[in-house]
């Protein structure tokens, strides 16, 4: 397993409704990222990237299914530049539910992980059906824990991701002016509590009625910043390097939380 | 039930083992909070202010009964100056286990919350017992929620007093340097997260082989800081308004997340 190894997020903008104008952008830069970063081994784009950030009947025409063209075209995107590839989408399942999705692909062009958005904000809830199921994805870089955007805003779903061995959560997000300052405040609270790396990439520009703000950051696992692009409406690819043996070694020292969680008591109190 | 009220904090250094000097000490703060800050509701002292942050034999010579002389000589002090006064102690019960605790005493005098320390470090897992019991106290203030020091590391604490109507979260210290950051961090969490106010009063200068930084914090429930004490070795008070109408107006707008939470999903995971 690698225990150090550098990860690249895609600040980007996407086009709402236009697949093949979005996915050709995405290609380019995944190309210019193994160009220019030819260490990099993960490349994460923004939440709902392939098809823009859209909440209106739009959706069910740029759905797919997880192993559509999308995906296939991403497939092969990834073997060809033997990278792990992440990105947001459109889901639909065979019953015709649409999901905001995250998938992970191998750099052998499978499917490692598909990830089902659990906590849909307000507006979303109108359009998507929720996802029920946490999503860890063991890989040769380490084990991996897939997130969305608002689901930053709650502390159990890191912390299950984390209890169960999560050494980097992936959040594309899709997040609106001007929240940035939760947007911050939240991804460095799942990374300290937890001691992991967060990398939330967000999508940036306009989307009518929202703007996202760009500001995609990587967390290290003592809440630090470690990575972050910037909030002037450009295109970006960040990097960081992803270190387990560091983390590991906080763990051992200040950070022992993992080692004292109390659930004797957590068990015993009613949460809901 | 007030909506809007002013609270204050005494970050201060106490001597170890000198039971009379730290709360003859406390009595001073206490009256100058009042004469200064005669609108102060409630006055905060840190974790083991009475005793000082003592991890030897000694706890057993200073530990008392919750109800024993300190608390006698505080709960008059507290009807003296019709305050709430809230601090840490070491508490021994009837079969002589010690816990490191926080009373609050309403200005009647009488306790009515008395909270040990469920997630306590590693060094201090030697000398106390773990408290097993989240504290709530329904005060003429609002809903109360007691924890300390490294419990604010923790978000699950933090979560069930706040999914249990925790509007304040009241958060004595001992946090020792180099460790500032953390501090900060963890306290900022467990406020944005749950959308309340977290007040963490921190001791202050040295005890061997500890430093303790200070920096007293208030955050509002947007996690921004709203009062911080320096970090230049002095005692000092810092006060902030608690403000129950701006706190439910955030949860109603953005701050969303008690709404939205998954319990169902959160029911069928395993946590440990």
């Amino acid at each position: 397993m690698a225990t150090s190894y550098e990860i690249a997020l895609a600040q980007m903008t996407s086009v709402n409704g236009d697949i093949s104008g979005n996915l050709a952008k995405m290609e380019a830069i995944a190309n210019e990222c193994k160009q220019k970063f030819p260490d990099v081994r993960l490349l994460l784009f923004p939440e709902l990237c392939i098809t823009g950030y859209i909440l209106s009947e739009t959706l069910k025409d740029v759905a797919q299914a997880w192993d559509g063209f999308i995906f296939q075209r991403m497939s092969r995107l990834a073997q060809k530049l033997q990278l792990y590839i992440a990105y947001g989408y459109v889901e639909k399942d065979d019953e015709v539910n649409l999901y905001n999705s995250l998938i992970l692909i191998h750099p052998s062009g499978q499917c490692v992980g598909n990830y089902r958005k659990i906590h849909l904000t307000p507006l979303e809830k109108a359009w998507f059906t929720p996802g029920s199921k946490p999503i860890l994805v063991d890989t040769d870089l380490g084990r991996i824990g897939l997130m969305i955007c608002w689901d930053l805003a709650f502390p159990e779903l890191a912390r299950y991701l984390a209890v169960h061995g999560a050494e980097l959560l992936l959040v594309p997000c899709a997040w609106e002016s001007p929240f940035h300052e939760p947007f911050q405040k939240f991804a460095m609270a799942r990374a300290i509590d937890n001691t992991v790396y967060v990398a939330a990439c967000n999508q940036v520009g306009r989307s009518f009625p929202f703007y996202f703000f760009g500001l995609s950051s990587i967390y290290g696992p003592d809440g630090n910043e470690i990575a972050a692009a910037n909030m002037d409406d450009q295109e970006t690819i960040i990097r960081a390097m992803i270190d387990e043996n560091w983390r590991q070694e906080l763990k051992q020292t200040f950070y022992t939380m993992m080692n004292e969680r109390r659930t004797d008591v957590y068990k015993g109190v009613e949460w809901t």
